[in-house]
């Protein structure tokens, strides 16, 4: 790549928008600028303790009970007491899943899928590894859509915790939760449900999903800050904390709450439902202009994933014989911010295990890449997006040590 | 407690301070204004994900790279990868201990103290109770200094972890931690170090405590936001992650970064390290004053806990006679908080674990009181505090049911 290919890249591609084009909000999101707000009095004046008998642990306590009511609000759940607040989605992932192994010692088998992302998949193969746990793995087919008979197949009546995610960050790819559901209860298996991915992009109602008896979000992935999430856990569930100590949180997670971010998700869980008709109109309209402009111009590429049910914000698209690190460095360079296989896999070479399982061949995993759009992204910036990225996939085809024609690898 | 109550208390006082007087530091601090506006731009601009290969990610990543050197010097770390992030104390404690518990399956025996804070006596209580461990809880003697006696003859050579705080976050007592570390190698155990309320008001340099492997600290303790904190991990100490997923953390603990959070631990860090020459004269000399004019001014009442070493910013004192939570109750009338025993165990009716340990009988234990100060606190307000306690203790025993001439409990 040399400062040439820069210029002949842009040439004639129109304005570049300004600040950048982020298309990588699976990975993390920009906080709403209401979230700020909603979270900066519990960063200055509100700072008590909320364990605090005094009136700043008061006010504390006060707004860290309303965010509690929005999540929960947010989710469907009948009582703020069903959240729990946690740092983050692989905690919230990890605290269902360990916290159900503690609450039953003696079942020692647990089912996911795998596509699932790092925090489920890298704990189930640790629980097999080092914990003495049986561990399943669904696969899933070419489009990327759960196996179901194979599931049905593998839950038993010991299997402690079947967790499935609503919705695949990768491939956007939306799970049936519901027929899940039916399988692991039929079992009288915990089910746990990361939806992570899906929050604030799909409907979500825990009431409605009467299968689901834990669920993980996260703060930082529907425009709230990093550092937040929770796990709903259905009254009635059986659950021992990850992180033990105090009492807070109900004695489910222990350490003093992080109030002015739990404010911030209860606010950025409002904030999404009253944008969630966006996102499945005017998000899905343009990362569907965006598809359509860019398979037709590209020789050798393809969407991975069924179309539909799909994330109204994600596609995922491979273009053959180049890699997808080369993509992001030029896409990169023009501003755009994109993703190969999920950041937090990325930095390996290896790739995707999404991709892997769907039996996306190696030449086509290699160069996927990932868009994933917000209700910041507008018309403007996906035509941009949609002129760059032939040019890019073009040069880098020209220079690629794999002539396609004669690739065999 | 009428309104009339109120008027007596306050009559002829002085001028109460705006805004209150917050002597509950050890619950939680402040987050210092400098720090916010460090945090800020990670909460707007540079919301990437560090694990991006792009600019939003690299800017993310810089702010994350900065604020762990930041901490490793705070610290006198050789090496930044030695600082692990967390999401506060709770999380360091448990994860410094759990994990070393997970990387040495073959020791099962935990030695810690019975005045910890609850994220490790909590912790020892489950490991004890569910987990198969034996777990030995070093006592205190009347002035609330370890029994290190009693620590060589406990530790062992199949002790996994020893975790002794280096003050007590009750009292203020300051354990001799280099003398503590002696002990615990000359056994080969790892050792862990609650250095929570500590940090910021002590010294703290590990590579002068050489025997130390881990230490545990918190954001919001050292005028950081609530949901921060850190691990130290001496390079070459074993240690496997509690939150398993994801790379970050060189997979010590999953998760996405909370870069802001970890940028305002690292700007706590180092505003807290040009202030600790105050904490150690102005902040100590405050508090001695608030002590010299509420010791002699009430009767039946004294200072819990050795005066020297002692965190310079704490003091606990037993009033005979009457509830903690009454004295509590009126204080936050008067605009003044302080706290009775921990804020992570309030609202629980048992007496102190930590005055328990100690001795302190149930008459004073009842009715401690902790004032935690902090660079925040001027003599003004200690004053007017000096002047309301001893009315408030007065007011107290007069409508007390327990006639102090004739208690017998």
């Amino acid at each position: 790549m040399t400062s040439n290919g820069r210029f002949d890249l842009m040439d004639g591609v129109g304005p570049r928008p300004e600040g950048g084009v982020y298309l990588d909000n699976n990975a993390t999101t920009q906080v709403a600028p209401e979230v700020v707000d909603a979270m900066m009095p519990y960063l200055t004046e509100f700072y008590g303790n909320p364990s605090s008998m005094h009136h700043f642990g008061a006010e504390a306590g006060r707004g860290l009970s309303d965010a509690r009511e929005q999540v929960a609000t947010f989710l469907g759940a009948k009582a703020a007491s069903e959240v729990i607040f946690t740092a983050g989605g692989s905690e919230s992932d990890n605290l269902g899943i360990v916290g159900t192994l503690r609450a039953y010692p003696d079942k020692k088998h647990v089912v996911t899928s795998a596509v699932e992302h790092p925090a489920v998949l890298g704990l189930g193969k640790d629980l097999e590894k080092r914990h003495g746990y049986e561990v399943d793995f669904i696969g899933v087919d070419a489009d990327g859509r759960l196996d179901l008979d194979e599931l049905r197949a593998k839950v038993r009546e010991d299997t402690a915790v079947v967790s499935i995610m609503m919705a695949n960050n990768e491939t956007g790819v939306v799970f049936d939760t519901a027929a899940i559901g039916e399988i692991v209860k039929a079992k009288g298996s915990v089910f746990h449900v990361d939806a992570v991915q899906a929050a604030g992009k799909l409907p979500l109602d825990v009431q409605q999903l009467e299968t689901v008896d834990m669920l993980s979000i996260s703060g930082h992935k529907l425009h709230g800050p990093k550092g937040i999430g929770a796990l709903y856990v259905r009254k009635g569930t059986r659950l021992r904390p990850l992180i033990v100590g105090g009492h807070q949180e109900r004695g489910r997670r222990a350490g003093t709450e992080n109030v002015a971010s739990c404010v911030a998700l209860g606010a950025a869980c409002k904030l999404a439902e009253s944008h969630r008709g966006e996102e499945t109109t005017r998000v899905s309209a343009l990362r569907d202009r965006l598809e359509e402009k860019i398979l037709p111009a590209v020789p050798d590429c393809r969407r991975n994933g069924a179309a539909e049910p799909r994330l109204p914000n994600t596609s995922n698209i491979s273009f053959d014989y180049i890699e997808g690190e080369g993509v992001l460095l030029l896409l990169d360079r023009a501003g755009i911010a994109a993703s190969s296989g999920s950041a937090c896999t990325s930095g390996s070479l290896e790739p995707s295990h999404v991709l892997k399982a769907m039996g996306v061949p190696f030449i086509s995993a290699h160069g996927s890449i990932r868009f994933s759009l917000s209700r910041y992204n507008t018309e403007a910036e996906i035509d941009y997006v949609a002129a760059v990225v032939p040019r890019i996939v073009q040069r880098l085809r020209e220079i690629t040590p794999f002539n396609r024609e004669k690739a065999t690898f």
